[in-house]
């Protein structure tokens, strides 16, 4: 009996425990609102950019205020303690970046208090990814990594009452649809925003249009998300700043010459009744916060609550306005329960205008450089994940080094990094970052390639400099070199690899001993001019490699060449007695024009097109990095092009001498269906003291009947239309050409009935089609004025005191459009984004060693991609699965992962959210009614509803393990391994 | 044995809570230092301006923060805040307006939190007075006033733990002598300060004299202040401010790029060896603040925080720098503890010159009809404190408005409120709060005098516009009306009365019904002219009125007068056949040259001089509010004036007619020793688009060899010699004139050793003796340039959109240097400080009545003035008695107050300090050893070591009610009442 009494006891305790501390977080912690009245959700929120006009350090610790007064740590001191007073108070936290660097240096009493704080949805994380990021620049690998990033620190530090329900991207320069198909299969419910075009909103104030159910995925029916736009930006009600940034009047209710209790609440009030007018319920949001406010929070808190106090005081007199503290969450929450239905949005939100001169389409390009270079990050975090699951690294080092770059990628997404819209000094400190974050997680990939590649003494280097053809690691000679390459993607690939070299005879061999044919290439001499490059190597040795996942290719100096020099054809316009040039392998045949030097037709795929390339510039003098306004037409380059065919086995090189600022490499790889045009721009002139938009375009006779695609986020394509949009009609009197400019993540392509016409980029660039036939995509900036948007310096890259120089990719292919096969440019715009890792060490007296076996991806559908694998909590794995193809090129496909989930060691598996932190069987998501379904009704893909979530242990039926995926689907799943 | 048990464990109880309840503040509750090391004393402090570029209001609400950042209640909000996080953060306090406007609506919790602060020296109140007065142009009743008000808040919310030991005078524009005796009259152990002319900075700094024993006054030996200058004016350490209005690098000490705390300490250390260079002791004082600073505190101690840690810990390695929060008072102590000596002091800062081109003696004018209008309403202050007590008026209302004026006056000692340093917004406010206060003082005086004066229904109305001869009272004829009069003198006194009238005959009569001589004057054209003058009365009549307390005179309209109208003699230049016109009655003779119409000679007092009066102008680009600079010699006026005789057996009147912006009334009474020069000045011409610095001047034949005297804060004379400076030589090179110019608040004189020539005043001005014989009085000014003060205002006074007009006086009087009586000087100074009170009342059909009869202080002896009376707790009575004559004046007088003790209804009297709030007795000051006695050593008289507290209550002999004052002690006691 005592033995079931102490039992008994206990459990009383427990229940009273787990009383006592069950969080009445979410929408049960909602404030109550009064039916019959105009409810205003008051939300105190901060908009803190993890970087813009300082670094995010400074931003943090409040330094250099008098760039910008910014001080992020002050302001979570400030908020927590005046949450703390009043119990009333609300305050949303978005950007996890900041509160995990604020969280980590806090007492275990403040901890315990903000705990407290978040367990009473009085301090409510919303957004809560690292960052706020970008819409059009950011590639959804990067986006999904940085959520999972944020809510896994935010599961970690307070469980579910930590997560946030709704998005908060309200400063993002315009917003794209698979952002919202990303925070649906986060399970959000919502999404606010606050830039649109400035006559989609004008229509949308005006049509009651403002909330919609935006219809998130073309080949996934049911991914939908609320989204709302915010009636004034996501400041603060005009007049009505209570911050210490701002000089609005303060509420004064004391006995004082100023007491201006009464025309402030008049003011509010009539404010609250213009947006109550366009807003369907009778609930309004009005958020009250701004840039890096509440740094002292009381004089915000002391102010509103006075302004909440005086305004419901007027209830008794017959006011029906009922206003209090509230969250994004909690207005969200009232519109469900309003039961009122929503229009419907399919397509996206760009490009953005502020005003018919605005087009914010200079971003999608600008600081080309630092957007390829965040593709260079990306690309290392997923091969260093990968490969410390495989090799199973677990140091605290390796989980700091790899976490370092997960945050520091996190922070790259930013919608002022990424965009490249943050000043030059915030700029430098970002590739700092990148720079020390990349070489960290190197490290880890060196330590996982020693066990796995069964080199213990091999030095594994990356070489970062790849990109102007030279590698520490070769200069010096590549006598004795092994090239690891690590093959990130799921599937075996063959591809090109290409290693500076010294002009030398060069053998390459595999694993076994084999001879590789190879060939050797030299390097353009407009990248070997280049200043800053030590030119040690003038060369690069190609060859073709092929790699489940690891590969190992032995380089060795030989006296007489295996690696057979290209041939050389030099062609002056005009010098050859022929008018074109052909340069063709077994799938592709270019053809260039010897006058111009231009190039003039393509043919592959069985069809053959006038392609005719040209550069060109807009001038401007008022584009900065947000907007590219053009001031006149565009100015194409009218000379001839000198060029150099260089000929070979492997690879055809045609080196086009432009201008003494311009180069070019096209390029055709024997068996790649592409063409690969290597561009090298820059310093763009600025003698005549005027801005420049320099693109290069593409005119071909292809009848497009101005209809374009472009990827949304490298995923779906939208559908372009030239000088339209969806919804409304925007107005391009003034900008033509800017406005009809798209973010281009990975794709752009146009098509008539019988050829398709595709350009690939290898980072973020503006595209547009400005004629029928015609891509256009703009490939570098550089302004001389300032801007109006507030970043306060003019978008002027330079290096070593001259003009940036960029240098970078497209990759166009021809097809046809009936019988063409658009599942090949996903599997190429896979290849080009996850390309082999390359790594390279001494092959010294080592023996040949073949790579120790790794689990095999090979075994998926060729329509899935191995998006993510990588360490989650300890003894968990993260893998998430993707079908790549939508559904127009694929279709639903099934796959076992038992093989996979064994291979990993697996104990059991759990299907979660998509950012792996809330089991799937958790998700529920509020329902809201839409007044029509969406408008591209789809027969057999894809709907939530019907999705049930894996979740399995080892000693399961094999057939748990199936997993099926639809058009576009990505499921993600969580391992518990051994 | 249970009853004992109980009492015992109830004494328990009570020692328990006693202990608990203990408070440690002042000395005991100071920081620990250590012998061996540099002790530096941070001492965080917000300097609140009580109104300068803002109103008071709006600084205290954080309104207008556009105009300037500043709000009060934030600032205190979050101090306290930031105080309860950690024990050892310490703050001063200074300006008790804005805190006592702060306490009085704070939450019960938050009024405990700051007791138990205060209680343990953590908030410390330093300074305390309703403001931080100003120096120059205050009189010292009101000084004496404002700490009253200020102190006695303090005392009543907190007890002796409020109360404030060291006086933080840390912006005033110069230091008087004065100032420093009424800090030691209160029990202050020292003061600090932050401006003196940088000269004398320089000397300073080279000597180890930047602390110093003052000697405060000559005539009372032992009045000493401990009196330290601060190392680098009153702001934070350069580099090191941490506030929100600042952006100097923050502590950064996390894992980050931007970490800088070796460089911070090691800026932070070699900036305290600096400052410890120049003072005795090896403890040194780092005030940590600014103006409006601390709005947001915990940025301020949060880095604060991290400063002292980092410093702290250097000492492991060797550092001997110990840093700690602390106050002025801990400083102060840590000084006294070192048993250092001090170097000695004894004249005053004035004029204060910040650079050799900018001498700060524009503000000792700057302003002037604001300056008189303090007087006004110190004036009706005492007028109202002492009627109040008469009349025994305790109404809620009565204390509140009677409050409300004491505070206004508290505030307009404010630095840049009498001054005149204050925006033109800020001046507009002030104006509206005397103007209320004064109005509601009034009100308070009628409610007594209806008692008092035996006239129920008397109207008793002020007639506040009487400075430009006018009173809604009598505009529609003065016919029955009463003109009760009060004198808060002591003593009888008779006045010649002026009442605006119609131009009509009158008769006036006495309250026995006595007719009494009157006369009618015309008001001088150019006063009619006004433009916002209603021309109601366009004359004045004039009668002598006697009174001790209350006296009524009754005012009719007559068929043939008795008040004879003056006859005229009118003097256009030249025109006359005489040269000049002699204007004489018993006591005075007046020449006036006929050609020039100026003044020519005086003779009176049996002394004839020939006295030359002149009008001029320095012309100037660049004076502002505070600084006067010439740049290039006075401009004197050149034409000849109109004049005007009127003359009547009562009152002779010179109306002069300078210019059109100029003129002047010179008047002597029959039976007043003094001639009155009334001028008229403005709007001061800006056609030449320069600033003006408008001056009278009267030259003589006086052999005065560069001395003369000015008066500190209206008590004792200063020694002034023209170029010359007590302990240092001024750089006068730019402005020999702007140098030499001294504050005058009552008095300048000079004299040889026959004559002496004396001016007096309406209202602080500048004044200053250029030549030989010569006085010149600063009267108006007006600029049209920005200046470099901060203000961000040209000094520009307009009203009706013309300029300011302003009107004053100023007596005159020339007496023999070797038989004279300097005494009747400050008679003539009390009477004109504090003249008759006029109430007017209608007549109607009411009965003449006799005035009840009050206390009677006409038996103090002549040199004892009654310089407060007034209610202090309830059923207490403060009264302060003043012995006027300096030491060369007047000599020891004793006499006894039983009497008035006992027509006050007194049941005890206790002696305080000069504010009232300590026992006299419990007044323990800390002695500082001087390297030398003072340089005036004098036998008789007062010295503080001797003094024993009077304290007696009803029943005791009226020997103890004996009180015995020095030349220039002022006693103060508390009356407890029936």
């Amino acid at each position: 009996m005592a033995y079931f009494g102490r039992i008994l006891l206990l459990s009383i305790l427990l229940v009273v425990f787990v009383n006592q501390s069950r969080a009445v977080c979410g929408y049960e912690s909602c404030p109550e609102t009064k039916a019959n009245m105009v409810n205003i959700h008051l939300v105190p929120h901060s908009h803190n950019d993890v970087g813009w006009l300082k670094t995010v350090d400074q931003s943090y610790y409040g330094y250099k205020n008098k760039i910008h007064h910014a001080g992020v740590q002050y302001i979570l001191d400030s908020v927590v303690t005046q949450l703390l007073q009043d119990s009333k108070r609300r305050f949303i936290q978005v950007e996890t970046a900041f509160f995990a660097k604020w969280w980590n240096v806090q007492s275990e009493t403040t901890k315990r208090a903000v705990t407290k704080l978040v367990n009473e949805g009085r301090f409510e994380f919303t957004g809560g990814a690292w960052s706020m990021n970008d819409e059009a620049a950011v590639n959804y690998q990067a986006v999904i990594d940085q959520f999972t990033v944020g809510l896994k620190f935010l599961d970690d530090t307070f469980g579910a009452c930590g997560r946030p329900r709704v998005g908060w991207q309200i400063d993002t320069f315009g917003h794209s649809r698979e952002q919202a198909a990303i925070f649906a299969h986060m399970g959000y419910d919502g999404q606010f925003f606050s830039r649109m075009d400035h006559n989609d909103k004008d229509a949308r104030m005006n049509n009651l249009a403002m909330e919609m159910i935006w219809d998130a995925s073309e080949s996934m029916s049911g991914v939908s998300l609320f989204s709302g736009m915010l009636y004034n930006f996501y400041s603060d009600t005009p007049g009505f700043c209570f911050d210490i940034l701002c000089t609005d009047e303060p509420v004064i209710d004391g006995a004082s010459e100023e007491n201006n209790v009464k025309q402030r609440v008049d003011d509010f009030i009539s404010y609250a009744q213009n947006v109550s007018d366009v807003y369907i319920t009778n609930h309004i949001m009005v958020p009250m916060g701004g840039d890096f406010q509440y740094e002292d929070a009381k004089v915000n808190y002391k102010n509103m609550d006075k302004l909440i106090k005086y305004i419901n005081e007027r209830q008794a007199s017959g006011s029906n306005y009922n206003i209090f503290y509230s969250t994004p969450s909690c207005y969200l929450n009232s519109l469900h329960q309003s039961l009122q239905s929503w229009p419907n949005k399919t397509q996206d939100f760009f490009p953005y205008a502020h005003e018919k001169n605005s087009f914010w389409t200079g971003f999608f390009t600008s600081r080309p450089t630092q957007k390829r270079f965040e593709r260079d990050g990306n690309h290392m975090l997923q091969i260093a994940k990968q490969l410390s699951v495989f090799a199973n690294l677990t140091s605290e080092q390796h989980n700091q080094d790899l976490d370092y770059l997960r945050q520091v990628m996190g922070v790259m997404q930013h919608h002022d990094a990424i965009t490249g819209t943050e000043r030059q000094a915030v700029s430098d400190d970002y590739d700092r970052m990148m720079y020390d974050a990349i070489v960290g997680a190197s490290n880890n990939a060196r330590d996982a390639l020693r066990i796995l590649a069964n080199m213990p003494n091999g030095e594994f280097e990356s070489c970062l400099r790849l990109n102007i053809s030279e590698c520490a690691f070769t200069k010096d000679g590549a006598d004795n070199v092994v090239v690891t390459l690590y093959n990130p993607l799921a599937h075996t690939s063959t591809q090109y690899v290409r290693i500076p070299v010294k002009e030398e005879r060069y053998q390459v061999t595999d694993e076994k001993g084999r001879a590789v044919p190879s060939q050797v290439v030299p390097v353009p001499w407009q990248v070997l001019a280049l200043a800053y490059r030590p030119n040690d190597t003038q060369h690069e040795l190609v060859f073709q490699a092929t790699a489940n996942k690891i590969a190992s290719y032995y380089i060795k100096k030989v006296e007489s060449s295996e690696a057979k020099h290209s041939t050389i054809k030099q062609i002056s316009p005009g010098e050859d007695g022929n008018s074109e040039t052909v340069v063709e392998n077994s799938l592709v045949k270019l053809v260039i024009d010897n006058q111009t030097g231009r190039l003039k037709s393509v043919e592959m795929n069985g069809v053959s097109e006038q392609i005719v390339q040209n550069f060109g510039v807009y001038k401007t003098r008022t584009s900065c990095a947000y907007t590219f306004r053009q001031d006149g037409d565009i100015e194409v380059l009218e000379n001839d092009f000198e060029f150099t065919v260089y000929e070979g086995s492997l690879v055809k090189e045609v080196h086009q001498h432009v201008n003494d600022w311009i180069s070019q490499v096209i390029r055709i790889y024997e068996g790649a269906n592409r063409v690969e045009l290597e561009w090298l721009v820059g310093p763009i002139p600025i003698d005549d003291q005027l801005g420049s938009e320099f693109v290069t375009n593409f005119k071909s006779g292809i009848s497009s009947n101005g209809v374009f695609y472009t990827d949304s986020n490298g995923r779906e394509l939208m559908k372009r239309e030239k000088d339209k949009r969806e919804d409304f009609v925007s107005d391009l009197s003034r900008q033509p050409v800017s406005g009809n400019f798209y973010p281009v993540t990975s794709r752009i392509a146009l098509q008539d009935d019988a050829k398709r016409l595709v350009l690939l980029t290898d980072r973020s660039q503006g595209g547009a089609s400005l004629q029928d036939g015609a891509l256009e995509m703009l490939l570098h900036r550089r302004h001389l004025f300032n801007d109006g948007g507030g970043v306060g310096e003019a978008l002027n890259e330079t290096q070593y005191g001259k003009g940036l120089i960029a240098r970078g990719r497209l990759y166009l292919t021809l097809d046809s459009a009936t019988d063409g096969d658009t599942a090949t440019e996903r599997r190429t715009e896979k290849e080009l984004l996850l390309p082999f890792g390359k790594f390279f060490s001494t092959a010294g007296g080592v023996q040949r060693a073949a790579a120790k076996s790794v689990p095999d991806f090979d075994d998926l559908p060729q329509s899935v991609h191995l998006l993510t694998l990588e360490h989650f909590h300890e003894n968990e794995v993260l893998i998430r699965f993707e079908h790549f193809l939508d559904k127009f090129e694929g279709r639903v496909t099934s796959f076992n992962i038992r093989d996979i989930f064994d291979s990993l060691g697996g104990l059991a598996i759990r299907e979660t959210t998509l950012d792996g932190s809330l089991p799937l069987s958790d998700m529920k998501r509020l329902k809201f009614h839409a007044q029509e379904s969406g408008t591209h009704p789809a027969s057999v893909e894809y709907s939530t509803a019907r999705h049930k979530p894996l979740e399995a242990v080892k000693s399961d039926e094999a057939s748990l393990f199936a997993v099926t995926l639809y058009p576009m689907q990505i499921r993600t799943f969580i391992i518990t391994k051994e």
